[in-house]
Formats: structure tokens, C-alpha cells, sequence
């Protein structure tokens, strides 16, 4: 009996495949070659062995498989061609942005590759078992370092995806440098400078998906302001240059105080006081409220709460206690700026939830802007899972 | 027995107020009282007689009330003072800018009242038995006269929505004027000059609610574009600042005239080709098509296809197939900017229809923007029905 060497997907996973998704979960796997290395390059077919082109395989995620190409032939050689071509186009794609997402994963075609900009230091994240290995690496640097405005790639393993996909814990690390090796700089944001460091910080260090949000929300903002998670300052910093005061709440010491530091900075531009508040987010809004304290304008940038579909309700429940609070405390005619991260939380359910604290809370709530992540984090119309992130500017009375 | 004075309305349209909606349907209507005039200021509650209110009834219109007031006490000149006061806050929330919608009928708690403003002419539309009536137009005259550089208010009936309300067809009419009246303006959107002539065009003359989507479709056109349903030149106008040659096809002929009128007004700044094409939409992207007709750039703003819920299945096949031959026709790395103005069709299943014509197009779609109507036409949570232009722009590979 002759050997098979592809895999087997379910017919379901195959239709998602042919309306152009490019995940196959584990449950959908049907057969698998014998002998099939975790990271491999594989060819992918229907369960009646219809070839539906060649993904990379990982042996530990629920995404077993991340389709790359049509080609069920593609070997690991081309796949590394591919790469290239993929890398290159990628880059070409943005705008030149000082800081900015050049490779955004099955956005660009490059599942389980991302890299960030932050002035001249690139931020590579491998994240499967496909991509974190030395010649996937090799292949983005060899494209990268061609931008001669970057003057260091660094290699900055996620500690929660590599556990996921079982890979092991690895530090920030040069993978390339002109002249002296760094892993930390300063970059500028619409014309205010923030510190980034590559080992440290969650996500990647600083949220580039909210760099068009930041300067929209600041175009509404005025008065006296409330940022809550506002992390290392990213909307604070904005709403300082025109508020009359900010206080800023995060439950990470370390991230206020990289906050801080990015203050200072600024400080020829931000003449407004910042007040830094670590603490957590529901309780200081309770405590706040119950305190009769008010503001004009409210930012609510909470990190994901729901990070699985099955959480979805409980971050719905989340959602509203937020913004209940936050709506209660804002004056009449005030701005609240409110966002959520989580692609379980759909567009339509972020916006009947706020509506509902807004019927609870009898305020009217004008939705002036619906947002989402900056262009250089696109979406692909046909990967649900790229659309995440939703900033609603709004005025409430 | 004593006579029944407010308008009972069933426990499911009472649970849909209360949730901070403002609508209540005829078929929700459950008694009224005895001789109440089409357009009366009226008490309503709910099914146990508990007051929720006090709204604006219409005799003809499916939508029997328009909630104005949590009052159940309001009358009819307590209801002009509400309706002097809400013109006044309207105009204050907006921005200063020389052509934006000032008044927008629900999103400004003004039901059957809306305001554009085109550069020193004001246009009204009083569009409900409870509002088209002299001392509401009064009303919003004596506000609006008070804005100095508005030199004339002209009241503009809108045909089909008067048959509606079962209201009398009227013509546009100078309500009050500085000096000489007049119907008619030039006015500035970007930079660019328009033509706006109260007695012409569908709906009120020019999309105010495309002026941001303008913008930003033209940051990111380039090359040869097709401006689809160009009506007066809005895209295509903007388009040809920054393509190398620009084709607008409108099935209107009277549309592309006052189009090409506009282009004249901008030759200083539009030096490249533009091309009008009076046709079917549909027709013209099939024999371009069929032609091999390649473009960098293409924009799609049909009409509302589904002006009722039940159109909406149509209306999504008429979108799928508009979207499907746009993205055929658009070279690698085109631009598809492509709209919807039916609330019918909600963003989600717009994008969906999107996603499966790129799929059957075999085109990789990046979505880089999700947008909406400009902040002067808010949508309010609570209402979805203030929900309604959708605009994806669009990279395609």
C-alpha cells in the first residue's frame, strides 16, 4: 500500500479553506503521514484527496494547520522562497511609518511571523512551530536588513505562545545590527516620543494597532480626563497635549512606570498634570463613582477579556460594568472613548453591550467614530480572526 | 367612564423604549384616544397604563409615535420649547464647518426634523405630520436665523417621504433670507467646490455623510479609477486630485450634468481626465469586464438597494455581484473602496457579502479602514436604525 503524504482535512474544513480561511483546526485533521515533524510543510488535502495546496503543521496548537500556499508540492525550500517574496511585498505595503506593524502574520500571508517597528529597532515574534527555526529567521533578516533605517532585528520570543505552541522559553536577542547591538529606543507616536524596550512589557511593548485611535479620540477629548488601562501612556500622553488634567489607572506597576518615564519625555509638549494610579480598573471605578467624582472625557482600553470563545459572555458582563461606570460619571455632553481587543467580541455585540449600559446608565450616547486597528494591522475579509480591535468614540449627554 | 387621554402601546414596544429606542410601531399601538389629530403632541403608555412619555403621532406613517419627551405632561408649546432648545444644543455640538448636516432628526433627539447646511444656505426637511407644520418650522427658524453667516433657510419637502406621511408635495421655498433669496450655492468639501441647488436632486443634493470617506479614499487612490454611481462627481471629484485619469459612471443624466458642472469649478486643481458615463452600473461592470478593462483603483456607492427589511436578501446579491466584478477588474494591489447606505444591511453581512465575492473573485482582500457617516451624523446606540452608510476601503492582491 503506497504511502500517504498528505494530510486529510474534514469536508468542512475544506470549504472554509476553499472560501478562502487558511486555519485548520486539530479536530478537522482526518490522517496524517506517518512520521510527520512538528513545523513541517506539508501538503493539505480534501478527504476525498483532493489537493487543496500545502500549510505549515503544528503538533501542539489547536490550529494544527496555517495554509501557505496552493501549491501542494511547496517543499521546505519554497516555502522559504516564499517567505522572502512574502516579507518583502509586506514591507513594501506600508507606509514609512517611524513606528509601525511590517509583518502582521495571516494578514500578510506570513502566518505565525510577526514583526514591529519602533524607529530603528525591528521586533521579530516567530509563533509556531513552523516559523520559530533558524532558517525562517535567516529569511526575514535577509529581507529586513535591507531597510537601512533599521539598525537592529531583535528576536523577541512570546512567552505565552510558545507555551502554547510548546516551545521553549527564550530571552529578547540581536539577530542583526549595524554596529552596536540594542535592545531598547525611542520611538515617536503622532509627534509625541515613547521608550520601548524589547524585554519588557506585555504584547510587544507598546500598541501600535491604536496609533490612528490615540490621535482621534485626542481630537474629541477635552477637560478633565480619565484614562483607564492606559498601560505605558499611549492614550494619557495624547489626551495631556489637550486636556486640562489626566488621571491614568493601570493595574501594572511597571507599566506606570514606563508611563511615567514616557511623560518626561514629553514634557515640553504635556504642561497639564498626569496622575498615575495603580490599581484595578472595576474597583476604582466603583470607588470613583460612589465618590461623585466626574470627567469630560473617559478612555476604556481594558486588555482582552475574553481571550476564548467560552469567555466571550463573561467579558460581555465586563464590558458593561465598564462602561456603566464610566457613562455614570461622565458630565452631560462628555467624551468616552471605549475599546475592546477581543475578535471573540463582534463589532455589532461591543456596540448593543454599551448600548445597554447606556439605557441603564439613561444616558444618550451619540457614536460619532466606529474605529479599528490602524492600517498596518489590516484585516482579511475572509479571516474573521484578524478583525480584533474596536475603538467607538462617542459623546454622551 | 373617563375618557382615555394617552396612547396605550404593547408590553414588547414599551420593553423597546424603556432599552432607550424612540420608536413605536402602528402595530404596536394598542388604543387611542378618541379624536387624536394626525401629528398631535401626545401622552403614551404602557399596556398597564404606567407613563413612558410623550410622543409625536402620525396617522399615515408605519412608525405611529416618535417619542420627544420622558414627560407624559408635554404640550404642544412645551413640545416647540423642546424643539427651540434641542436646535440650539444641535448646532453648538457641531464643529464649524461650511457644509455639514446641522440637525439630523433622531441622533439629535429632533424626530422628523432634518438640517443641512451648503455654505450660506441652510436646508430644512420637516418630514413627519408631527413636524411639518408652521410652528415647528418657526421654531427651527428662530435658532437658526441667529447663526449670522447663514444667509438663507429654505425648506425642502422630500417627494417620497411626504407620500408616506400622507403629506401634500411641496417646493423647495426660501423660509427666510438676508437680503436676496435665493436656492441655490456653491459650497466647500476638502478643498473642492460643489454646486447645491435646493430645487434639484435626490435627496438633499450632495452626500454630506461621504465627506470624511472622501478624504480618505483619495489617500489612498492612485492610478486609472472608476468612481461607480458617481452621482454629482463627490468621489470621483476627489479621485481626480490624486489618479492619473478618473471614469464616473451615474445612470442619471441630470446627476452627471450638475457633475460636470462641478468639475469646471475645480480645474485649477483637477488638471487629469475625467470621464462621465450615463449607464446602469451593473451593465457597464459587465462589459468592462468583458472587455479586460483593468483598474488601480474603483469605488463603489450605490443607492440603498434595500429600502425595506425584506429587500435586504436582494440587495445583498446586488452587492455581491457589484463587489465580485470590481474586484475582478482591479489590478494586484488595487484599491477597492465599496459602500452601503441601506441600515437594512447591517456592517457585518456587508463585510461577509464582501468576503465571499473576494472569494469567488479568488482575490485576497486586506480591509484597511471600516468606516461610517461623518461625526455631524451621529448614529445613537440605542437606535440602530441611525446606523447606516458602511465604507470598507480596501487593498486587494
Amino acid at each position: 500500500m503506497k504511502q500517504q503524504s498528505f494530510i486529510a482535512i474534514s469536508r468542512r474544513a475544506a470549504d472554509r479553506i476553499r472560501d478562502g480561511h487558511v486555519w485548520v483546526y486539530s479536530s478537522d485533521v482526518q490522517s496524517l503521514p506517518e512520521g510527520i515533524a512538528p513545523g513541517a510543510v506539508v501538503a493539505v488535502a480534501d478527504n476525498r484527496g483532493i489537493p487543496l495546496g500545502a500549510a505549515i503543521y503544528s503538533a501542539a496548537s489547536q490550529i494544527a494547520l496555517r495554509m501557505v500556499s496552493t501549491d501542494p508540492a511547496l517543499d521546505r525550500a519554497g516555502y522559504l522562497t516564499l517567505v522572502r517574496e512574502r516579507v518583502r511585498a509586506s514591507v513594501s505595503r506600508r507606509e514609512s511609518q517611524a513606528a509601525c506593524r511590517l509583518i502582521f502574520s495571516e494578514a500578510d500571508e506570513l502566518p505565525g511571523i510577526v514583526l514591529d517597528r519602533y524607529n530603528d529597532l525591528a521586533v521579530l515574534q516567530l509563533l509556531t512551530q513552523g516559523t520559530a527555526q533558524a532558517a525562517v529567521r535567516d529569511a526575514v533578516v535577509e529581507v529586513v536588513r535591507e531597510i537601512e533605517s533599521i539598525a537592529t532585528i531583535v528576536e523577541r520570543p512570546d512567552p505565552r505562545v510558545r507555551e502554547l505552541e510548546q516551545l521553549a522559553p527564550a530571552p529578547a536577542e540581536a539577530i542583526f545590527n549595524r554596529g552596536e547591538a540594542k535592545l531598547a529606543t525611542v520611538f515617536d507616536l503622532n509627534g509625541l516620543k515613547f521608550h520601548y524596550d524589547a524585554n519588557a512589557g506585555q504584547k510587544t511593548g507598546a500598541f501600535l494597532d491604536q496609533r490612528l485611535n490615540y490621535a482621534a479620540a485626542a481630537s474629541y477629548a477635552r477637560g478633565r480626563a480619565l484614562d483607564v488601562c492606559t498601560y505605558q501612556g499611549g492614550f494619557a500622553l495624547h489626551l495631556a497635549r489637550v486636556c486640562d488634567e489626566v488621571t491614568a489607572v493601570d493595574q501594572s506597576r511597571a507599566a506606570l512606570e514606563v508611563a511615567d518615564r514616557n511623560l518626561e519625555l514629553n514634557a515640553s509638549q504635556v504642561k497639564k498634570p498626569v496622575e498615575w494610579i495603580e490599581g484595578d480598573a472595576f474597583a476604582l471605578l466603583r470607588e470613583y463613582d460612589a465618590a461623585n467624582e466626574r470627567f469630560d472625557t473617559i478612555v476604556l482600553d481594558p486588555p482582552a477579556f475574553a481571550k476564548t470563545r467560552r469567555a466571550a459572555e463573561g467579558a460581555m458582563r465586563g464590558y458593561k460594568e465598564l462602561n456603566l461606570r464610566a457613562l455614570r460619571m461622565l458630565k452631560p455632553g462628555g467624551v468616552l472613548v471605549t475599546c475592546s481587543c477581543s475578535h471573540h467580541v463582534h463589532l455589532e455585540d461591543f456596540v448593543a453591550t454599551v448600548a445597554a449600559a447606556s439605557a441603564d446608565a439613561k444616558r444618550r450616547v451619540r457614536l460619532l467614530e466606529t474605529r479599528a486597528a490602524a492600517p498596518d494591522h489590516p484585516e482579511v475579509l475572509t479571516l474573521p480572526e484578524t478583525r480584533y480591535l474596536k475603538c467607538l468614540i462617542t459623546r454622551v449627554d
